[in-house]
């Protein structure tokens, strides 16, 4: 890790908790809306599923960069359809709150006190396919202390494109081995590893649930490896 | 100022001192390499007067986008020649450290309380020519507390063209007068009143030196008018 300058983090997953904060929200609005189906931790899966086939068009240039905020108000619709809730019931405002639930996810327990020691001595910015308001809205909302917002929008494409890792860098006016990618998943690790970014492993065993299978451990000899962010902030001496 | 969301800021004059910033490093630079010339704010104001017409060719297309750093260091090797030095007896590491005298500027001395004040109820973006890269290295070294770094080298022009400010407030999911400008420059708020932004003036007298003859007051009825960002944070309640 010698001459790494900025830690740059996956965010949904890896920092924050989507399912447990996507569930939350989905819970309370299926009720509302007399779903047929009313667990919202199964719905947050479900419009999980949605999330990388709906960048994919996108990635191939099959279509023209939208930002995660307009992908996830259109999965929303199809994932509430297959709920057994007619969205033509649900008033507009309703909708858009519910597509917005990402914007309100919580930190895991570690999070916010490992950035704020990593931010001692690294520059802090996100890499995740999130939107710059979305991610705004929840570093405010969370306490979320980033120097820069960076990622997909910047680039106007979704990781693991390497526009998307090379452009933060890029941004931060820093070679590809002064940045480092810190992530909860292998394949986003690997592709940051392509583009001669360092990586940095923080395992989140629970992030799919209670009987997650992938990425419970390190798929390659990443630089470093953590189980949270406080231990990785020990782990860089900060 | 209903309905105001977010507060973008023009950060070179308006929140720092790039007056007194650039001054003190070229005054150390100049005595070092034997200028003819060794008055640092003389110094400062030569280089600053490069600043607009360096970024004209971008804005007129003419040139591809480049960041305002590797603009800063070519005009620095004009300036630094119609001083009297030879740039070729200046060692690299010494150019490459002044030309990014920009990244090392103090806030104006209500900067940063201003600021911490104003994040409570809005959200705060850069707004400013300067690239993402220095405008991260000024906030962490000054505590500005920024949301996002938004600006230039998101759409990859320069201000006042209408892309910057429209930019910004696309970035933040935001309609143009959800977007409030704060800055010292009457040109930098009309230009963001005829893309519909809000508008805030706070006027920074000595900005250009003891003599400056310049925005010392509002040439529209801006929304708003504060003599500095306390003042501002209390007009708006914060």
């Amino acid at each position: 890790m010698r001459g790494v300058r900025a830690l740059v983090f996956d965010v949904f997953g890896t920092v924050v908790d989507w399912r447990g904060g996507v569930a939350r929200e989905a819970d309370a609005f299926l009720e509302r809306f007399g779903a047929r189906e009313r667990d919202g931790a199964r719905f947050a899966d479900r419009w999980r599923a949605q999330y990388q086939p709906a960048m994919e068009p996108v990635r191939r240039g099959q279509r023209p960069f939208v930002v995660l905020d307009v992908l996830n108000r259109e999965t929303l619709v199809a994932v509430l359809e297959a709920t057994g809730v007619d969205v033509r019931d649900v008033p507009e405002e309703a909708l858009g709150e519910l597509s917005r639930a990402w914007h309100r996810l919580d930190p895991w327990p570690d999070a916010v006190e490992g950035l704020r020691r990593l931010k001692r001595d690294f520059v802090l910015g996100t890499l995740s396919n999130g939107n710059v308001a979305l991610m705004v809205n929840m570093a405010r909302r969370a306490g979320l202390p980033w120097d820069a917002i960076l990622g997909a929008e910047l680039v106007r494409t979704y990781k693991p494109e390497p526009a998307v890792y090379l452009g933060a860098a890029e941004s931060l006016g820093l070679r590809p081995d002064q940045v480092c990618l810190v992530a909860a998943h292998n394949d986003d690790l690997a592709a940051a590893r392509r583009c001669g970014l360092r990586t940095a492993f923080v395992p989140r065993p629970t992030e799919h649930g209670p009987d997650q299978t992938t990425d419970l451990e390190a798929a390659q000899d990443w630089e470093v490896a953590a189980p949270d962010l406080v231990a990785l902030a020990e782990r860089l001496g900060c």
